[in-house]
């Protein structure tokens, strides 16, 4: 058989994918997955708009449409974007599938083989999936509860030229669930600008907040055009609709839709349609509002459990929203290994070993956990077995 | 603003992406488009279908699912492959957003900057604009009414080792309606291995066929898993879906899946859930059936009224299915201008000039002509005022 392009070796099976097949074992207890709660999901809602939309007169529903994205999805979009601090009309806004393909759009539009983007460290998986195949090299900048260390930034940016993209989710961050402060927000709009640099701003756990007041995007910080900033339905809607924006300046916008012609031609017809209609007939403001008690809840219980039943040694951070909770191990600990062989075949839970979260450095005493999704009593019950394990695996 | 990656220089705006813009306008009739004919869409039973799925307790079908696809839906493609002479399971397949997310991951798979992709000459417009951001050299092969010459193929192949990539639409071609002979894809089987290159057949027109016999997929043919196979919904149920597949040996299966995965994660699952329900609970087999005597009148017509009203001295295809006809003009005429400066102000009539459809050396003496998708009377009267301004041009 023929060789595979150079990119092909950048694209590897990840550690995620493997326990996302495990998860559907109904005898696992799965702290690993990112999946917002189903049952938070405004199905009959959805339900009436699907049966008015499928009516003999819409077919243009099952039809093509524009590759940017439907009009109307576009410009209900640009509405929210502009509430939140982003003044912009839809023909800024970009329908892509899901948050994900805004990573890889950016990436491709930016990234040539061996330039350099910044991520945090940790930071999100599924990123540095879609930024591989562009051949990036990575430099990773150490995090606090302040989010991304700008100083550390700064003197990256100073030491290489090489650096294109600065990718951040400053909401609520996978895996860590930490926020990045005001101060950060405007120390990285403005390194941005002196070293020319692009930042990529990756939101889609911003409007899942539970405590803790509403920050400014970077992209509404940004004076120059310098921002690209995603987000997405899959958390407040629902993810199997696949259904995210990008709003960037006019040029980035029109190449990075060029791109998503390249890619996919556009976005399903019919679903746009329905989150068009989702928009203009119901209040999802209201509808994000009614879900936070629910993950507030989990939040506190999975964070209030830990505290209980884990041994000493071992810390993790306090999302103020979002889904997830960053444990941090002793470093004897390689947490692969540990679950592995300890923590799935004794108690049937899983969490995200956090090595492959270090786009460079990686270190083996970290996890994800995910708060979301697990009903209560497993969560519990979850939690306690393993906080049991780790007293034995850390004696 | 920093700069773009070098790939972003090969995403330019497309001749056709203008055009589709156009088409939106009442007052213009357009053979421009490669739309189905939206009243063939099985929109009843799609009705049904979503009024089904979205009860309370099918809440997963909103939720993220696996990124090569609904394991029922994969399961349900490979029956239909299998039926069509390509024995596969479920895992053998892949889905994709549409037919161009195919093309876009096999480009991505193969291509490294400055390896050549052979295609057909003309070929699908949508192809080139998937592969360009891999940066690829191109060498386009001459057709005939059998389809690409293998002759000539093989002459390309014996000229450079930098082949990856043979692109073909062996069934009623994007653009010229033309179809592979059974002798011609035996052959392009045999030259692929002989040389060392990966086939990318495409197939979103195969199941349009309105005279002749079905021929075996070159897939089908292929005893040393070379070939690629594509395939789509769009044209059998619906493009708004959004919902193809490709098939190929497992190697490459799981590497597109992880190039998927990197791009845009997952399908919609909704939709992929639906089209399974349909595929289950309805005949897909006789729908196609139901749809091909509407297309047919369609093609007579348009050719007949072609053979009525054109000029001397032009020719155009007869295919024997898909959705188009492709004309060539004397060389004097150049389709853009013409279509610009008389076509369109004084009859609204717009085609899609065929310069764009050349992967390399371009011919502007040509057009692409959609049959689907406007009604007979627009139909004869665009023909006619075309036929008319194309004696005056050419008088």
């Amino acid at each position: 058989m023929t060789t595979f392009a150079r990119r092909a070796e950048r694209v590897q099976p990840s550690a995620i994918r493997e326990f996302l097949a495990l998860a559907g074992d109904p005898r696992i207890t799965s702290f690993a997955g990112g999946y917002p709660d189903p049952t938070l999901f405004p199905i009959d809602e959805l339900h009436k708009i699907y049966d008015d939309l499928l009516a003999k007169e819409n077919a243009s529903a099952l039809q093509y449409t524009a590759s940017e994205g439907l009009p109307e999805l576009r410009s209900l979009v640009a509405a929210r974007l502009t509430a939140d601090g982003m003044p912009c009309t839809g023909d800024d806004v970009l329908i892509t599938q899901g948050g994900q393909q805004g990573l890889d759009l950016t990436a491709k539009l930016f990234v040539d083989p061996g330039d350099v983007i910044v991520t945090e460290r940790p930071t999100f998986l599924g990123a540095l999936i879609a930024f591989n195949p562009c051949e990036p090299d990575y430099r990773s900048v150490r995090m606090d509860d302040e989010g991304m260390d700008t100083d550390a930034l700064e003197e990256v940016l100073r030491g290489t030229d090489r650096v294109k993209l600065v990718y951040t989710v400053p909401d609520h961050q996978n895996p860590t669930g930490r926020t990045m402060s005001l101060a950060r927000r405007q120390r990285l709009v403005e390194l941005a600008e002196e070293h020319d640099v692009v930042v990529l701003e990756d939101t889609p756990y911003r409007e899942l907040r539970y405590e803790g007041e509403r920050l400014p995007t970077i992209k509404s910080l940004d004076p120059h055009g310098r921002v690209v900033h995603l987000g997405s339905f899959s958390k407040i809607l629902a993810p199997g609709l696949r259904l995210g924006w990008a709003l960037a300046t006019p040029e980035v916008r029109e190449k990075l839709a060029l791109l998503k012609l390249a890619a996919d031609t556009q976005n399903g017809t019919l679903n746009m349609r329905a989150v068009a209609a989702y928009l203009e007939g119901f209040d999802i403001e209201a509808h994000i509002e009614d879900m936070l008690p629910t993950y507030r809840h989990k939040r506190d219980l999975m964070l209030a459990t830990m505290e209980e039943h884990f041994p000493p040694g071992i810390t993790w951070t306090r999302a103020r929203g979002g889904l997830f909770t960053w444990a941090t191990f002793p470093p004897r600990l390689d947490v692969a290994a540990f679950q592995r062989d300890v923590l799935i075949p004794r108690s049937g839970v899983i969490v995200v070993p956090g090595a492959p979260f270090f786009a460079d450095r990686p270190e083996s005493h970290h996890a994800r956990m995910s708060f979301s999704g697990v009903p209560d009593e497993r969560l519990v019950a979850g939690v306690r077995s393993m906080g049991a394990l780790l007293a034995e695996a850390l004696a």
